[in-house]
């Protein structure tokens, strides 16, 4: 089969013919895949900064965004049938262990991360687990969803998280209004009646975020966190953080009112904060890692409702090097996805 | 009535004999004290520390841990009559803003902190509101239990937001086994069945945490980081940092594994913390500050059934000079109190 | 000032010129009424059925709905001011006992209940508390918010403990669509995705249901509890019982699934439950009342945004008895409202 | 192998030789039986009344608390290995479903019961599933543990279950100080500072009840109601009712207080209850089962550092019919263990 497959880091993946994975474990599935999304941590894979983490001996395929068809199964798999139509949990975990018996799937002592650690998505087939399909509404067309494997489970685990805090009346700041950002405001949206402020540098991608749900935006020239205090009589109730980088971080912070939570999906930067800060404002710094099982397939039925729409491009798994390069280069609208 | 008043910073204060207060509002409730808490914080105030954040005009009374007998009261106050015994929340609170609605009395909107911002109780009476007066059993004696009206409350509030993590099989780390963290201790004794860490630099705080119910101590030595993963297989499902300076807080955070927590409630120091440890782990930081009125009733309860106990030195309220330099220098053994 | 005062059980109510409250104690507010809603309980409270519980000497003014704007404050009162819009919780409460303080308002142990137990708001003038008192945008009109008070936080209250249950892919079945039940469908559809399903046996009520939210109606006509067993795959995660009687009830429970959950908010009827079916399938039975002061604050900013809307139908203070009697004869579409 | 099997309903089981059990799927995990707990429920067994529920062909092996050692395992078991100790959660699940993604293994849509609805563990091996061991201290006896896994567990979840609402002030009610109940008191012992009382028609078990850590006891003898509500100023925050049956269960609703919940663990009888009197002080009715696969785990934590400990009377594989008479003539203090 085709496959994208990384030879060497700070060179371009190729597309390689490679054996189509078999199934090994009674547990594992084998997947058509119909969509894999393009992501910036495939960007950062190239660079080589995932390398140092997961060790991954090179070439192998990348893609942690996947959706498809269930090609074939293992002897012990009774939750999907072949030719069901599937989206993929990025984690393939063990079921066996504490975390796995809580449903802290993220917390799985033995989980792999295809795409990562392990053969991706971006080829014609893909070995997974049973653990990980989320069976779907045959009509469903996984190109459609596939971003929402990992981007959007991400975004919809940190929203569920913060719910409770999140009553009428309360302010939430989402900080990045990008790939994640903008799932999330559409996850706030369906699932709460609190108001939405979103800070963007981008003035396109805060337009975007009125579109889809934002009461307040904030362009992020210096001013935001003035902006914001305005905005909320002092800082919001929760502040949801996916940049975390260049600032943003101690920004986002600094964003939170009294008794508030910064909620840190994004990653980069570093915090400084004083403790008597954390302290006399009793304020909490909460952090967030892609999301269970059961969230991904709470957020498909979120799609398959219209509440949580993509903006999506199709290239074929031919062209990986080039969506690639229009990620890298800014001119991706939405999410870009291989359709083998 | 005779007060012991800080005339200026740096200076020691004095014992002065000043008018009786007087009841003015309908809340208002004086009580008759029987015993003041002498804390830390009182040399911090002496040392001019709290000037910035309180700027309370000088002179005024020292205090803000106090129990004793109700001795008059408001036209409007219900809940407590002249003669009850009474231990006093530090921070009488509005009773009308949402925090208060909630019960959430550390962010009232209107509170004061008698000892702090307004005068504090020792001296022989002090002007409180019902709503900081939580009744006692006639027999319990005000000066056996003062200290838990700032230091108890504080720990338990701390420990009580953490006991849905403490289930069986988990353990938690209790650095600082001083004033708060020897009760700290006690209450996690009582309300959890985790396994008890204590870190602290001082050998005989650490013997007294054995006997208080912790299974193992450690020594702050410069290893108590590795010493605490050893023991927990890499790390505490919960740390509470009674200390939070001098690097204990980024120990602290260091402390905790996978999904854990970092509870701050000493403060002093700063924590530098990569964002990407935070989300790669999904570990959080949650601040910590007093407790709510029905926590500190809740706490009088362990008390009085003998689950959380004080160590005591009683001095006459003349003798607040002696108390405040056994203090400073380190000669206390658990809490001095000054009983007028 | 004028006033709708019951002077015999199974009499009408009539207009009868009484003394405008005074200011008795510190706390307490008087607020000209700017609209009273008209409700089930007024007819039953005619009919005597309160007189057991309640015991209110005869004669006394009705109306336990009530907003309007502050007229006189007492002298402890800081939350409102002479002149501002408020909608009044319907039970002021005393502020200082248990449930008081931990946020509780409905158990308070020494709330009075106006128009039930003391006298209500038809009239000019209402004598309440600084703790009921919800302040409102200026620009809202007190009568299209009146109904609120008492049926709207009652059916957010109930909503609101539900959320958590309520994640995308579950069912909610919500009995009887009425005037608290139109409220809750407004209520589940600003804050949660469940699927929501409604239950009645009025055809027009389920055509509004449908408007406000419901993706599915059943017609209660025997079938119902099969029907939503049907649309739900053997029952939903949570009923909201609106009706509770005439056999609703136990229907209700049988519409939960495994793990489910069975909300009580109507009453009149009676359980009959094997504990078997209980233990065996691990279901729950949740009472409900009323709702909390920030409840109350809650729900006015739904409707302040335009997310929960009420049908409303305005009668002059005079016309009280024909407000009463279109209700009783089922003429009323919405809610009817005295306005003075 | 011998096996304790039931050939026909109302006939006492009997001692068989059957073959040993094979792995048959990838998580299947042969355990040699250490110990078998002898339950009420296998009396009942004997009777027929779960035939209807189950519907097992006979004969079958009886069985559903069982303890012992790992030996042998399917392919794809990574969480045990041959010669483990373990515990046995009673209903292995599938791993795969909503429930079991969520922990909730109780509402797993595939489990099997051993001991019900296929063979069981009175027998030298049992086959079970890797989904089901709980791997113990190597020093632990299967023996000493064994009852735990059913009767331990119940009453285990239940407890857990109402800790949050068991804060320092409150009171606990327990009906039916046997089997279960007396594992109760230990864990509500172990984990909360309520103050406990329990309920029981036996002097005796009362008196074990005391040692357990009840500060009360009342005698069930017709005015346990009236006694409770004294002890409590008008009923308790919970009461765990491990009777649920012969009016225990109208009983025990009735000790609850305003805002209270009562948690059925028992069966057998029918709640009569009225819905005003659930909506009017908004009580609930909580049901449980079982309990989790992570709950046994922590039990099995509090069983191994002293905190919940066992009665019990081993009887060999072969006296199986001593052990079912002695339970059924009341002539078993604590728990009968069959040791193949």
């Amino acid at each position: 089969m085709k496959a994208v497959r990384l030879h060497a880091f700070h060179d371009q993946p190729v597309i390689d013919e490679v054996p189509e994975p078999a199934i090994g474990g009674p547990l594992d599935v084998i997947v058509k895949i119909g969509g894999a999304g393009v992501c910036r941590t495939d960007l950062h894979i190239i660079e080589g900064q995932w390398d140092a983490a997961m060790g991954t001996p090179l070439p192998y395929i990348l893609g942690h965004e996947n959706a498809g068809w269930v090609h074939e199964v293992g002897s012990a798999v009774t939750n999907v049938s072949v030719g069901d139509t599937v989206i993929l949990h990025p984690t393939p975990t063990c079921g066996l262990c504490r975390a796995c018996r809580a449903g802290d799937d993220m917390h799985c002592v033995a989980s792999t991360f295809p795409g990562l650690s392990t053969d991706g998505g971006m080829a014609e087939y893909l070995l997974t687990s049973a653990r990980a399909c989320v069976k779907l509404d045959p009509q469903t067309q996984p190109k459609d969803v596939a971003a929402l494997a990992d981007a959007g489970i991400t975004a919809y685990h940190a929203v569920r998280k913060a719910i409770p805090l999140l009553y009428p009346g309360t302010s939430c700041v989402l900080i990045g209004a990008g790939g994640l950002g903008h799932i999330g405001i559409q996850c706030l949206a369906a699932l709460t009646a609190t108001q939405i402020i979103v800070v963007d540098r981008n003035p396109d991608a805060l337009k975007l975020a009125e579109q889809l749900g934002a009461q307040h935006t904030v362009v992020a020239d210096g001013g935001q966190v003035d902006a914001v205090r305005d905005l909320t009589g002092g800082g919001a109730e929760v502040v949801l953080d996916f940049v975390a980088e260049q600032g943003a971080e101690n920004d986002g912070f600094a964003m939170t009112r009294r008794a508030g939570s910064y909620y840190v999906i994004g990653y980069g930067g570093e915090l400084h904060i004083p403790t008597l800060d954390i302290i006399s404002t009793e304020r909490n710094i909460i952090g967030n890692i892609v999301g269970t099982y059961n969230e991904l397939a709470e957020l498909m039925v979120l799609a398959q409702t219209g509440k949580v729409t993509l903006h999506t491009r199709a290239y074929p798994l031919d062209a990986a090097a080039d969506a690639l390069g229009d990620l890298d280069a800014g001119r991706v609208r939405g999410r870009a996805i291989l359709v083998p």
